[in-house]
């Protein structure tokens, strides 16, 4: 009977899943746009179904990669079981972008004229429990002596605005690049890798390393795969293999 | 170990005090600005003890003629146990008057640059809980039958940059004025009342009522007390005397 269980429906659950809790590498995987699922209390939102299934409801791909990072590097992986559409678990509450009113080109009807006890319940159902799950989890390992390494993991689609898109794997960062410059020199050149590419810091997109490692001098990475790399289980595979071998090598350089 | 209990230390408690839980009337009591007490963390925030002490930490007052009010009606009384110089429970988060870099002539300067983190755990462990307690509680009585009508209760500091107010008690609503317009009605000539003085919902002070009540059809109002008046316990007396009255002379030309 609190906010949280009325706003989601008995059967839907919640905002957070935790996989492989007990994981023991010190990555913890963070996925904000991991679904497309939204609660049934708001229908479509007034949008078609092609446009529910694209980017701008969700990362294409994105949950799949990291649930194959988390095995293979037996790391936790944390992700949001609803759209950012509803809300964008990487944007603060305060920001315009957290209830997006249009997407790309998209205008998102169910979005209009939000009233603050809409905004209030979204973010106490969707924002907070997911970011508290997150910290939650650093603060139990920093208390039995481990470090955190957040690496959060996204995909970005190749064409934007009508713009094709040639980066095929961006590495972003905020004011803690030292992550970020490991994993860039060991890249290689099996994939089209680039710093803040297609998004950086500018953008608004690094709230989550802001919020749970830059300040607390976490090594820390938000990783952006092209979509179409990633649309199915082969390229999938592909790019886990690639980013778990880049981020066990940028590792070995630091300490954590 | 979560974000909220991080944020306080072990003996202060958390964020919210629910008072006479099972009151039998149907006026909910809320105090946003109840308390002048900072969590330990923050030290004095840079302010003196006179500022500290002074109607920009708190509503000097409030917190007494509401409890009185709360055995009067044997009402339910919820009330923040932090100032609002933290988090101003009566403001969404996106408001930048949540986390006030200045309260009317003084700077906070605890509350400059504050980092996204610093601003998560406020609204995390502060305002979410706070709203969610109240709404928990509208909701509770909700699924038994019974409905619940919306009162905050304010003070106000007398001089204002520089300025007297003559005003002794506000009325304040937003879109629903039904219970205001009742109690303005009502009110007499032993205060001098009036409506949407010294603030009205264009200052923004109308978050709690549109949050919990204007949205949901709920009887709402906010009630303004000039905090000279009720400085001392008689004053308060007479004060809770008043308002009770009012409430209920209004309450009993409304359905609800």
């Amino acid at each position: 009977m609190t906010v949280r269980s009325q706003f989601f429906s008995a059967d839907e659950g919640d905002a957070v899943a935790v996989e492989n809790e007990m994981g023991k590498h010190a990555v913890l995987l963070v996925c904000e746009h991991a679904s497309r699922t939204l609660p049934a209390r708001y229908g479509d939102l007034g949008l078609s179904e092609d446009v529910l299934s694209s980017h701008i409801a969700w990362d294409p791909g994105a949950l799949a990669v990291a649930r194959l990072l988390s095995a293979k590097l037996d790391a936790t992986l944390i992700f949001q079981r609803f759209s950012r559409l509803i809300y964008d678990c990487n944007r603060p509450p305060e920001s315009p972008s957290a209830m997006p009113l249009t997407s790309e080109i998209y205008d998102i009807p169910g979005n209009r004229d939000l009233s603050e006890a809409e905004r209030f319940a979204r973010t106490a159902a969707l924002y907070i429990p997911f970011h508290e799950a997150v910290s939650d989890h650093i603060e139990r390992r920093k208390v039995t002596g481990k470090g955190t390494v957040l690496v959060t993991i996204h995909s970005f689609t190749p064409v934007y605005h009508g713009r094709v898109r040639d980066v095929q794997i961006g590495i972003l960062h905020d004011a803690d690049s030292r992550l970020a410059d490991a994993m860039l020199k060991e890249a290689g050149p099996s994939f089209r890798v680039e710093r803040n590419e297609p998004y950086g810091p500018q953008d608004g997109v690094t709230h989550t390393l802001r919020l749970h490692a830059v300040q607390h001098g976490l090594l820390n990475v938000m990783i952006e795969v092209r979509n179409d790399l990633i649309a199915d289980e082969e390229g999938q595979r592909d790019a886990a293999e690639f980013l778990s071998e880049l981020l066990r090598k940028a590792l070995a350089t630091q300490s954590h």
